[in-house]
């Protein structure tokens, strides 16, 4: 039994109002993957760097328990970049810099040893990646959790909707949710998504929290109110990464687990915003995520009988 | 033991995207009146309204088990009129018409029988009507509710200022708070209004609930999601109103009491909405309103002991 995430390696450099980075590690894959492993011993990645990324920089996620004998190197070429400057309210930014360099020809190879893979993240990737992954995969996984972004409903529709009918949770932000349903209303929204395929819809709303829609019922989690939110950059795929590894760890998926894994999804992502990249993200304790889980119980808990 | 509110009672004309309405009964008093009289019996009003306003519209108040002999009725004079286009998002909206009329010079009566007055809701008015209540009732009371908006920050923030002092809970929304501190963390706007008079602060972010400050603590309240909100005129005097009313039936007011009269607050709200004006508001049963509250602990409860 193991879980699976395909996404991005990437280098980022990242602009907000607290300061500036050079290159740093980032990636879809690498937020989610470092998420999960702190949940789950059994951590698989799919993705591909250039020979620029150095041993170092692998080492960094093998160091997390991370198995990456899917990530593939390829020699005389360049990782991934992304560059982008956050506006003051942190919720909009700018993209400076895109040079997809390996990712332009990007073929996932899922070595022999994922095979027994039961937990998949189909990080944000070209739809088309998204479902040859799944065809790569002997057996359909117990879950699939796919991530998507405005951009690929743009540009691949066609090809998001047809590998959305394979997936079982997807998570997407408001103003994506109303593109891809053409609703306003979140709950209208909701359905008309639903209708496309997942069992599960997972609405994320930045600092105002996130909303679960399935089996006939709504969650409404919370954001931990934080007073400064450093670098959102990586807080989806951390979320992500630990939402899939709390529900990998409990090993049903329901309703119940999902709010659960939610919460547990938040809490990291709350942790990868307080630093540059993966700087506080990667450096956690178990107790630091305890304490963090209680403070999203008590944020939202209140005692009425009704 | 009296709960008062002080409030404006005006005719509106509302359009949203789902229709529009001749002059219909408003004003904050009327809506947080309504909302409180389901959780209190001794609901007490102070307004102006002029004589176009008529003994039935006051009699629908009036049936509501709301004392209203703190509103003057002045003969000769129009009531205050408000008239207002709600856009798509429903979070923003445009002021078509707003004639104070009687409004202009209203100066508060408090009658001897409103003297006992222990739980007080300033609603939004001029920061000066606001004190000046105070100022005539003869004992303080155990608790002060202030809501305002935006509007008296750009003209009166003096007066503004020196009424909170005088305030134990604030309701504004979140680019009120963001006004009123100079701060776009909401965490740290909390902190430099509570430092401004108030021991705690609730921030109203619509759609994405509200978040309670004080005692050190946080608490994050969710909002019901709606498939239609067909008319958010008076959800915020809503919430107020249920809030007041809920604390003066506990009588005590601490952080854990404020938490549960937020979410009873909100469910008064989420029938507010539902309807132009005060049409589902004011014909509520008792169990509508469980039924709704227990729509609130299933959307926000969740099972993780850390």
């Amino acid at each position: 039994m193991s879980l699976v995430i395909i996404g991005t390696i990437a280098f980022d450099a990242v602009e907000t109002p607290f300061g500036k980075t050079d290159k740093i590690i980032g990636g879809a894959a690498t937020y989610a993957g470092i998420a999960a492993s702190y949940l789950n011993k059994d951590v698989k990645l799919v993705a591909v760097v250039g020979e620029d990324f150095g041993v170092d920089n692998l080492n960094i996620i093998k160091n997390k328990g991370i198995d990456t004998s899917g990530v593939q190197v390829n020699k005389g070429e360049k990782t991934f970049f992304w560059s982008g400057k956050y506006h003051t309210d942190m919720n909009s930014r700018d993209t400076l810099v895109t040079d997809l360099n390996v990712l332009a020809d990007f073929d996932p190879i899922l070595p022999e040893s994922y095979q027994d893979c039961e937990y998949i993240l189909l990080g944000n990737l070209t739809p088309q990646i998204q479902l040859k992954t799944l065809e790569r995969l002997k057996n359909t996984p117990k879950l699939v959790v796919l991530d998507t972004m405005n951009f690929w409903m743009d540009v691949a529709l066609e090809d998001l909707k047809n590998v959305l009918k394979r997936v079982d949770i997807l998570t997407i932000n408001d103003s994506e949710a109303r593109q891809l349903s053409g609703e306003f209303s979140l709950v209208k929204a909701a359905e008309i998504i639903l209708a496309m395929g997942p069992s599960y819809l997972i609405i994320k709303k930045g600092e105002h929290g996130a909303l679960l829609f399935g089996e006939g019922q709504i969650f409404s989690a919370p954001a931990l109110p934080l007073a400064e939110v450093f670098d959102p950059t990586g807080a989806g795929d951390s979320f992500a990464g630990g939402l899939l590894g709390y529900l990998a760890s409990v090993k049903t998926v329901n309703f119940n687990n999902i709010k659960n894994a939610i919460i547990y999804g938040s809490a990291l992502a709350s942790f990868c915003v307080e630093k540059f990249g993966i700087e506080r993200l990667a450096n956690l304790t178990q107790e630091d995520i305890q304490a963090r889980l209680r403070a999203f119980v008590a944020l939202s808990s209140f005692d009425i009988k009704a």
